[in-house]
């Protein structure tokens, strides 16, 4: 199994570095690594990795600064990594992080980490143990954020017309 | 005839679980179940679940966040999933409840359990009668809330130049 | 000729039914129905239309509700239907009436009902007389409302730099 | 050399003929319009005088209305035109003038008229001397108002890090 | 190695001059140069550099202008130059300076100056360097403003659940 990252320059924290040790750590697989200038150059990075490269599934990272633009180029990337994925038949497990997310820079480097670890163990179970995944369905997960957790219905269910 | 069920882990509520239950209660299929870890990433497990499961029809489900990030993820998502139907012919049915939708968690639930239900319906329709949407065609179904209901015009039709 | 008509439960006026009854009275054409659950529905619907009913043109009817998350239904929907067009290279008229155009239920079914008559006289155009939709190129026709008219300028033309 | 000029009903002045008139007052080419009710079934039209009537580019023009939704149909129209142009390699020339740019009929339609005569040159500057069109890069060309003019930068160049 | 630059008659500054201008200095290659009309225009511009002039690399240069209309725009146009390297396995770096970026004219050429020349070394970084680009993976570059720098985590990682 090949793993793709790709990365971006315009970031303010080394994301790639920490998915890759915990990749590492949790199967025997490739990485290749791909580093581009900011979020819009994610989406053809990523289509590159898997049709180029053989990755089976890539993780892009980036971190959108705070601004209305920032905002409107992350939208821009979301789609196109999207698109990418519907064009490869590949996931591309897209790891953001907006610079308004957090207070201040200590903790918004803490979330980048605590998000990349999270999603790589997601790109782990999406290759080797996907059921996992479907065990954890609607349990109310968040990446680099404390779980939301599960709720429950008080109506009886099957009852609609 | 085989269904695909795409859920999420961000998910708090275990939609495909209903949507499983109300199929088998409904038709004799089979079922192919893909858990992501968001509702950015059921795009390509509904394309996958297509072209790769042999699904006939995919039921989509997410349960959006509240906040203005999250509603540009669902944005992203329906659209990448009209995409992904586009590419392969076939039905993706979104089932997507978003957090600000129920006044509370328990509201909440139901509300996704009842549109779940509602819509494993449309599906079994879709695959084996057709007619029956047609039939409520204009009439104002809701899923997951009371039906709207239809209007009536008050003006002679098809008089205008 | 056959005329392929998407449409939707959510609706609350059954806009097919007029329409068909206007395309019958105004040529000889084959006409294929077909129902979804909402406007997310139509793009791959009309698609199929096109491709696997072998429809020479579509008319995609809905009635987007008035909330914030219906009108960005109503922008993925239409985003789809025109990628739908560019796909088949076939027109997809959208008939699309939002609950908001209208003071009351009477007055939408009213609007619904004319501007669904005058877009079935646009496909019997663009089927069978294009010349007559270039005779009323840039005159301000408006489907269901008073049409805006011409406007005329005051400048002489053809002068600029 | 052939020119597809796609127009709309829904438009209030006739831009098309202006520039038909142009073009063939700055080339010998062949014309082919093609008109469509609104700026949404622009796209496919254009896609169509490409590929099927042969067209080496196109004009399309519309009159978006001021309202919102307005102004969501003609960010969906240009959003596929942009499409349509990428999907056959052949330019597309957005001629779109909102109803809003003007304070009163007769200015709009001036600005239809002024605006469509400096696109009508472009085209044939597109296709018969790109040259042009660069001797003029970076100069602030507007189409239907006054130039912006070029700016001079006060910096010394190429001393970034 | 060729690369193509795509540019505008609407921006008000000559970035191509300077990206060309910088390309040369650092290495030797081809360039192709084509200017459009507007940023709408440079998605098929760019697209047709790779696949007609055989470019390795675009670099897409414009400078939309301040109002609610520019943005959208030059949305638009990012959406189409994402979609058209998904679509050539290419990257387009997108070198677009917003008018209301700088406080007044020649701020605003100063910037554009230095944001090329920055994207023009990122260019030959991907073309002949791309380890260079990783070295400076997560480290806050920005062009044409002072780069962020990274930021450091004050959590122990890898401890999320």
């Amino acid at each position: 199994m090949k793993v793709g990252i790709a990365d971006t320059t315009f970031a303010r924290y080394d994301m790639a570095r920490t998915a890759i040790r915990e990749l590492k750590a949790g199967a025997s697989i490739q990485i290749a690594r791909y580093t581009v200038p900011g979020v819009k150059d994610l989406p053809v990075a990523a289509k590159k990795l898997i049709e180029e490269e053989d990755c089976n599934i890539v993780m892009a990272m980036g971190m959108p600064g705070a601004a209305e633009i920032d905002k409107m180029c992350a939208h821009e990337a979301s789609s196109g990594l999207i698109m990418a994925q519907l064009m490869t038949n590949a996931h591309i497990i897209e790891v953001f992080v907006h610079e308004d997310e957090a207070p201040d820079e200590r903790s918004l480097a803490y979330l980048a980490e605590q998000r990349t670890v999270e999603h790589a163990r997601n790109v782990l179970d999406l290759l080797f143990r996907p059921e996992r995944l479907t065990q954890r369905a609607g349990t109310g997960q968040r990446q680099g954020y404390e779980d939301a957790g599960p709720i429950e219905s008080s109506g009886s269910s099957g009852e609609v017309r």
